[in-house]
């Protein structure tokens, strides 16, 4: 089982300039064959139908443990996709008969406003839903961890390429930080392949062969340390992580360091609504009215108890208006 | 992001003999159209794809938490099907030249022991992968929890259906308490839409029309009161939950009540490698032996760290052994 | 647009033993590449897709109006699919504890009763949905026609191939029927084909190598000159199809002649419900009474409109009932 | 079994300019998830799949028949992107050497060219093709309609979602009359839920929600009061349709009424060739003087038997060429 | 078996400028349904299935025989593809952080240069991967034959609309040498069918109806002969073409030949690194000096054996930098 | 471009018993995710994307040259399925009405005898299609080698597997044979990586875990050094495999060496007509008097040019019927 909290796993600048074909592109590290859905399904499936666990337990907590901080990757991938939604159509005064959503027209994704209410989609950049014909779970150990080295190989990859394709500053923002994350997972795999078999995979790194600390937006988590850190996402197990996880950083030679917590996040951002893509609704107010009654009726007090970021660029129309 | 913990959401029998026919079916209650990966995923990316969250609080909260709840649900589906497959070719004594896994060639799944390891795939019980597609995110809130009813029903119609043919212990086990909590979601969505629209939705209740007390694997949970409780899967967020759980149920007309904190939850079985299917290895007490050098390396002890249940069948078997 | 009438386009002999893995492979002929959704939709959507009908109308006619047959084709083969799946769980008596659809679990397509109630899928006999991809519309006519000559061939020969196989009176009544029907429309491409180009494809019969008189199935039909004929499936269009369909049948030298109405058609059976598999529910009987007030209330009178043949079995039972 | 009739199920304006990216938005409305595509399948393979159904003869009725009117969603959908896909390369004087569908090379749906003739493909607005796997047939009865009256929210909405992007008058026209028939069967599998559970749906119209009256394009049909009109697609069946159909419009309050014939339909334009397409061929007039002596020999007159409107744009040309 | 020979079937202008959009539709000839995959996996398949060869020699010699041309059309629209993606990120001089592949991000086929390295996809225009779906393998010599000439006359059809939509010199390279080549291909499958059943096909030619000669990149082809050559791939088997192969070509009545050698085909041009892609690497320098040592440590001297173009473009920037 | 000649691979025992579900589970080695099909194309592709491949000669003439060998591995896979396929049902006397098919109504994979003739598809052992998706091509030359050594791990996996389901004679010999190919691959792959990374691979075998010693049918393999061998499928080209397979076998500490010829290969059987499954015919007779027709015109002699094993049983029952 899981306990979910509402932040992220890393920070995003608030919403800018919408991207709809940047956000159609960025959709292949969400639901590519390389993307987070595919890190995340593997090795959840993995630790779902791992037999003898007991036997191999520091390996079976290993697979578990990042199983759980690629829900995190997910999120985020989402979250950036949205954020580059934001704003693609207006953000009030919407007359349909006005073709409100006439500038998406030529854009390449359809169904993120169509199906999506400029959202994210279960799919990859080409539309492609995500299939579960992706996770690879063997049964054998040595075999799904060459797998799953290998596929954060190519994860690493298509983030570099998006990168370079991409400059808006969330996917940028998300590619860094994904580029270290990954490369986490990256070592971890190898390392557990090293200590099952004797083999020295520490030559491959860089792969793909260029540092991150050539990525200006790796380079503050690179000071972070945060590719020398396992975090444990669990209060009570996958204990051994430390067990796998040690030895040098393959590219930087630092210590590989287990942190006993999960990372503290990020609290999010409120992305506004979009009334033409009827998200959450084409008049929300009404839905406000509705669930301030509820909470007011369930004892939970007059304002919302989330905690979210409101982002500036709302608040400033918001002024504009009133004056 | 997620924490996770090592406990099932439910309690299994001991594996007992293998059925292999019955645990393909049971996966269309993970990777089907309705499985437990559909309604995992839908209220997942409902919660990423949620605007003006803040506004909706109570509904944002209630599908984020949901969402939650759904990570257990393919967890014990995969078990499940674990347990269906433990046995299904010999557990010790094989020798690949003598056909070991030559019982399974005619059942109905063969990748579930050539690509798996006797294990659960990501597909469905025509052996289908999951696909995306299967996700419904409009960003439209009334009609993301009109579906989410509609995918609850269907899925409790598949369970039932489930159920009535396969008469496997781990199967019945599953299917009734998969009853019990689907009925909580698909209960939570008709509310939301009631407290939404004020539309009188409890009139639909039983769908599909057969009470789950006429079931004997569900009535224990209902005793329980399992029936009437949305727990909160998570220590932080996701407070909002009563202003929409509430009032009474529609088939019983118990009160609905929120638990504050996430199920105990049960210690899992380990189950005993499958060699013929190089799950975890040929012949494991190598990675045995490694896993126990690492575990002192890192000063983690002799024993696993980990609580599992030895599965009794093979404890008497290594009884044996030692005689 | 269509409009609808409640006749089958062939005669079926009363639901006699159930026959699930008959059933799965008779599917091939409904969602399959080359079954009956394939000829439906290729034909509509070459006529929706038809430029300069006018300048081409006795083609343009000819195509949409075996669109219109093909419509009774995906019926046919649907009734038949029901047909040999009634029985395969009691039909009365049932209790979910007893596993009342245990006698299904390793049959091929288990979605024909997990997803569906004892009924036909859209999909082939592997259970793969039929799709859209198998839709060929070039928009080149002389193209389009040659496809379809390959269609009709291919749609012969897999017939003949399950009619081969599979032995249940529904689908040998069936595949007879459907192997005259076929025939013409593989017939009356070939015609179109030489009409437009010159050339003699007459040789080409029979393909597959076989004439359909050595079929006993085939022979009713053969005998009342079905395989000559062209129905018009329309009351006000489709008039120019005379002006392609003339000449003689190339395999038995009959004169091939319009039919200027659709056949009567044969009133269809009224299957019975299937409890186990809820269709159309548990208790049927509430429906029932339901339905019997709405017709009341609306001055429809007591019984029902419709007109159906009550199977044998069925009525036989009633009587025990009463007595 | 079904008769066809050459007739529109609405009106639409004659070709204007071609708008490529447009027409690959609307083909989400023929093949997308919730496309008529979908809607069609659905309530066949339903009526296809009933058992029991004299017992449950008014839903019988109620499903069999929309799915009839479903036939003329596709056809009109089809149409208009065929219509907007007209003049989209040259209408003549086309050399292939010049490269006479050069501007259609970085539009969306290549395959709306290239494989087709300038016409709709059988896929959604990803190119992705329609499948099968998009029909729910239960055959629960409650269940099929819930199914039903969530597709039917779904498409609803993104009928206005498409409306709000693409202002092509054919797009328009089209969903102005899709969003009206739509919403008619939105409500009728409303109303039958309310029949057979007692469950008062009506609170939760218009979903989405915004009402059809602010949509310039539905204006019309609800003066026509089309909204309120259930026609009888048979002149023999269906006829306990009046059993469901019956009460107030959710929305508007009128009297909801069956009509109980087909409506008349308007007649379809003759959409001209597109040669560079091959469409019905690179120079059609050998087709027409072939067709012309194909009727000559059939005695069915020297002009073609069918009624078209000839558009405007071309008689002009015509004319043009003349002087 | 096969043999494989680094020499292309046709000749190509060095690389020019790119044209990503140009190439996502020309993937519709690889990996559509009609493309290059489906011929020769079609074919492949055919002779692998064959049954009683020895009985029908003269036919699975054709089949086997026109397989292996094929994978040499695979090759050239691959090569093609790669050809046009030339350059369409910066050849040298790469700062991912300046976002070098931007320019691509709204072209329609992300993964070609996200998932591929400005490389070819085994996908159709849309994206959608190649699937052995497209393979028809019937085992019935006839129907086989009939499938075949169809499939060659939609590869036709959908070459020809390529050609009038993509004019960069490589595809108009590739699409007059495949109408060409393809033609042959379908010519063959009609002689053969005549031969075994009589049917006269000739005059389904030219289909669709516009004869190559009126394609400027085709005439050369057709002056050289290469319409009435089938080459015998192999030397040592498939010796009964010409029991099939002979005759006059239905369109120009020139005599068929058979050439008893595969032809001497033409040295690939060595196409440039993307080092923004990746391809062969982000700084391809270190694995020319480690192949450099490979090669002489094996004692295959210093220079590389195999013969390649150096496109001119690329030798001109060199001389540049120089000065 | 490729030569093509008629030999195998490896030698098949005669066609025996026929095994349906043996050869449907076999599938999964032709058309899965890690059969022939992807290393066939996985490497196929990744030659003709390779960009620069002068500069990375050796690493291109290893890719080039092993997907040459993957033909033969796709033939002899498919050639394995023919063999269990044949006698499945009646090789003479068939009379549809009979059910000459019958027994195979309830086997796995209905498409081997409906859409094709007793042969093998282009699919996996659950009769999904094999698609383009599973072609890796990233153009990143380490990238690439990785994805292959994972590949080969994964199909060695797979073969082991079906080895110990399947032990039908055809199957087996297969298996046997593609271990020590696959294992050749494998360990080119390995070699390839640790040239380029200096890393040292030589460890991870053998992965899986077993020495391919312990099988039978694998030891006379290895007895002739097939383990240690890397055929070059050129005449003309790839001459720098020598530069990368060299050195000692990771196993068996044998010496790797470079076979500069293909192998010879051995004759295929002909297997017999299967004519309820229309293979080639429902009577061939008429094609063998054909092919002599054409054959004598074409001046190629009276007797087949073709050598094939004709199987023993045939040549038997011939006696038999002379006598």
């Amino acid at each position: 089982m899981i306990t979910r909290f509402d932040r992220l796993a890393m920070e995003f600048p608030p919403p800018s300039d919408p991207d709809p074909d940047g956000a159609s592109v960025v959709q292949e590290l969400l639901g590519g064959k390389f993307g987070e859905m595919s890190t995340f399904m593997n090795y959840t499936f993995q630790s779902f139908n791992f037999r003898s666990r007991q036997v191999a337990r520091p390996f079976f907590d290993l697979v578990s443990n990042i199983a759980a901080e690629e829900f995190g990757h997910i999120e985020v991938v989402a979250t950036c996709i949205n954020s580059m939604m934001t704003g693609a159509s207006p953000l009030s005064g919407v007359e349909p008969k006005d073709t409100p959503m006439g500038a998406l027209k030529s854009t390449r994704n359809a169904q993120m406003y169509i199906a999506g209410g400029h959202g994210a989609l279960c799919a990859d950049s080409m539309g492609n839903p995500w299939t579960g014909a992706n996770v690879f779970s063997s049964g054998d150990l040595i075999e799904d961890l060459t797998h799953n080295y290998f596929l954060e190989t190519g994860a690493r990859s298509q983030k570099l390429r998006v990168y370079e394709t991409v400059d808006h500053p969330a996917a940028r923002a998300l590619t860094g930080y994904l580029l270290i994350r990954g490369g986490v997972h990256q070592v971890a795999y190898a390392r557990a392949l090293e200590h099952l078999t004797g083999a020295r995979l520490d030559k491959l790194f860089p792969s793909p062969r260029i540092a991150t600390d050539k990525i200006p937006e790796c380079k503050p988590y690179i000071k972070a340390g945060e590719h020398t850190k396992l975090y444990r996402f669990s209060s009570s197990d996958y204990q051994e992580l430390a067990a796998v996880w040690n030895g040098k950083h393959p590219e930087t030679g630092d210590k590989l360091v287990v942190v006993d917590t999960p990372p503290e996040g990020f609290v999010p951002t409120d992305l506004p609504a979009q009334p033409a893509g009827w998200a959450p609704d084409y008049a929300p107010e009404e839905i406000a009215e509705i669930a301030k009654k509820l909470r007011a009726a369930a004892g939970l007090g007059d304002e919302p108890t989330g905690e979210v970021i409101v982002p500036p660029k709302r608040r400033a129309r918001k002024a504009a208006k009133k004056s």
